[in-house]
């Protein structure tokens, strides 16, 4: 196919070229980056919100239920959903998921797992370019929702304009999971399953984490997804959120270019890293081994 | 401290200095380069295996049977175990590196937990860093476990001069967990808690499996770590390994080498461009909201 026809009919909204799109994109090919390019002037109109958090928080339904409340409003969703059941982490997650999928008829929702793989950087890489897919395929909310196993989550939900921070009572206990980076990210932050004790507890130990790492006070609130309890308030804030953005607010626009910018670049990086490193690392192997270089050396040498 | 005096500290064994010069490589203290290359004729005499494998495995209650069993032949073992609760994923395993710190206190048996962290690449070039460490100390064999968490655990393996991947019965169902990138890997699989039904068919599932990707036949091996039943021909398995390495084998060799310069490298070229792109992307991000650049157009001068 003809990448102008394909960008052409992405635009229009074309769900199976959307889908033919997302599969260049992920399989990294060549023509992804011209077809990016013809689109680039179609983007910029959807809202995305990362979702990220410890997993077992309740995230996908959350989503599910933030994509009801936004096709109430009449407003066509996307969602990238990170597979967790890869690379090696099991399939334990997937069943959450299935909720979610009741929306997958809905001409108005497009749906997509992606399963983070291969070389360091890829998620983020590919995740961006499905985000800017699906924005130019005119969804007006973007949701992307991270697996919630490692410094990845980190970089995906750095490309959304705004952050949601998802985790559940009794987790305060662990002040780890509190301070490995997500008390800086979030715009908003949810203690879900609140009917569980200790949710109170819980909001306490977010605002003043949250609060000792940042000069705004993100907003810190108590839902439960499966019960439908909050979920007014919750809407409420991520709209006051998208409201900002659009009215055209730089602060929540250049965070996501700057965070699209970013990880495509060390993808890149990598790429090139990966394409030239492997016809000289085995000579430089050889001279460690034959004590000519020592490991740090032959480190440096590859990395000029 | 004289950084002379530390490499000859930590090169007689000195477990205090170990420790302080671990702690220098964790933080990636410009000391540490130095130390290093200073260590550097020391390295090459300890056997190094990585242990992965998806959670709850039981990769540790193995790590801590292999710790019993060199003991009991005389040799040191240190063991770098890579923390499962970090960055974001809560402290569920935690519990399982109890029984594997009994053997703290013994002399001869270094362990030392790392949590994964910060920029992608981290995890693995302090892991190569670490492990130089222990075998400028004396260790006959380092043991590293990883948390089987993510594509990290690949890359940290890959600096080993030997691989075993552990799984359990049942795993063979999810076909995905056997194809991410661990068939091609593995020189020992282990199925451990083998007393569980369908052990005998997880074997049949990984060695047509392993079999089909590489030209080598890996040992498979039903193991139970708990009641110890199958550990002495894994010891055998993994001293036949051994024993390669001792006689100088340049295959065992140049894999655990090529590993670390690669990892190294990648590390050095994510800080330099985590360092180098900070000042240059909020200048691109604007451009890209001013509509003089595409997103991808401004990732590839960042990238350049």
């Amino acid at each position: 196919v003809n990448t102008k026809q394909l960008a052409k009919s992405v635009a229009s909204g074309e769900r199976s070229s959307l889908a033919r799109a997302i599969t260049l994109v992920e399989n990294n090919e060549e023509e992804a980056v011209l077809l990016l390019d013809l689109l680039a002037k179609k983007t910029g109109g959807g809202f995305v919100l990362g979702v990220t958090g410890p997993p077992g928080t309740g995230k996908s339904t959350l989503v599910d239920r933030l994509i009801s409340a936004y096709r109430a409003k009449g407003l066509k969703v996307g969602v990238v959903a990170i597979d967790p059941t890869s690379p090696i982490s099991g399939g334990a997650l997937l069943g959450d998921r299935i909720r979610m999928m009741s929306h997958a008829t809905d001409q108005g929702v497009y749906i997509r797992s992606m399963a983070s793989r291969g070389w360091s950087g890829g998620l983020a890489r590919s995740t961006a370019q499905v985000v800017q897919l699906m924005d130019a395929a005119g969804m007006d909310v973007i949701l992307i929702e991270t697996a919630g196993i490692g410094q990845s989550d980190i970089e995906v939900v750095g490309i959304a304009h705004a952050v949601m921070v998802v985790f559940m009572p009794g987790m305060g206990d662990d002040i780890q999971v509190l301070k490995a980076g997500l008390m800086e990210i979030g715009d908003i932050y949810v203690v879900n399953k609140s009917d569980i004790e200790g949710a109170d507890l819980m909001v306490i130990n977010i605002m003043s984490l949250a609060g000792n790492t940042k000069s705004r006070a993100p907003v810190v609130l108590k839902v439960s997804a499966l019960k439908g309890e909050g979920l007014d308030g919750l809407v409420e804030s991520i709209e006051q959120l998208r409201a900002k953005f659009s009215e055209g607010s730089s602060g929540l626009r250049i965070r996501s270019v700057r965070g699209m910018i970013l990880e495509l670049a060390k993808s890149n990086i990598l790429e090139d890293f990966k394409r030239t490193s492997e016809s000289r690392v085995d000579k430089l192997a050889l001279e460690v081994l034959n004590g000519k270089l020592t490991v740090n050396d032959a480190a440096r040498r590859l990395s000029k």
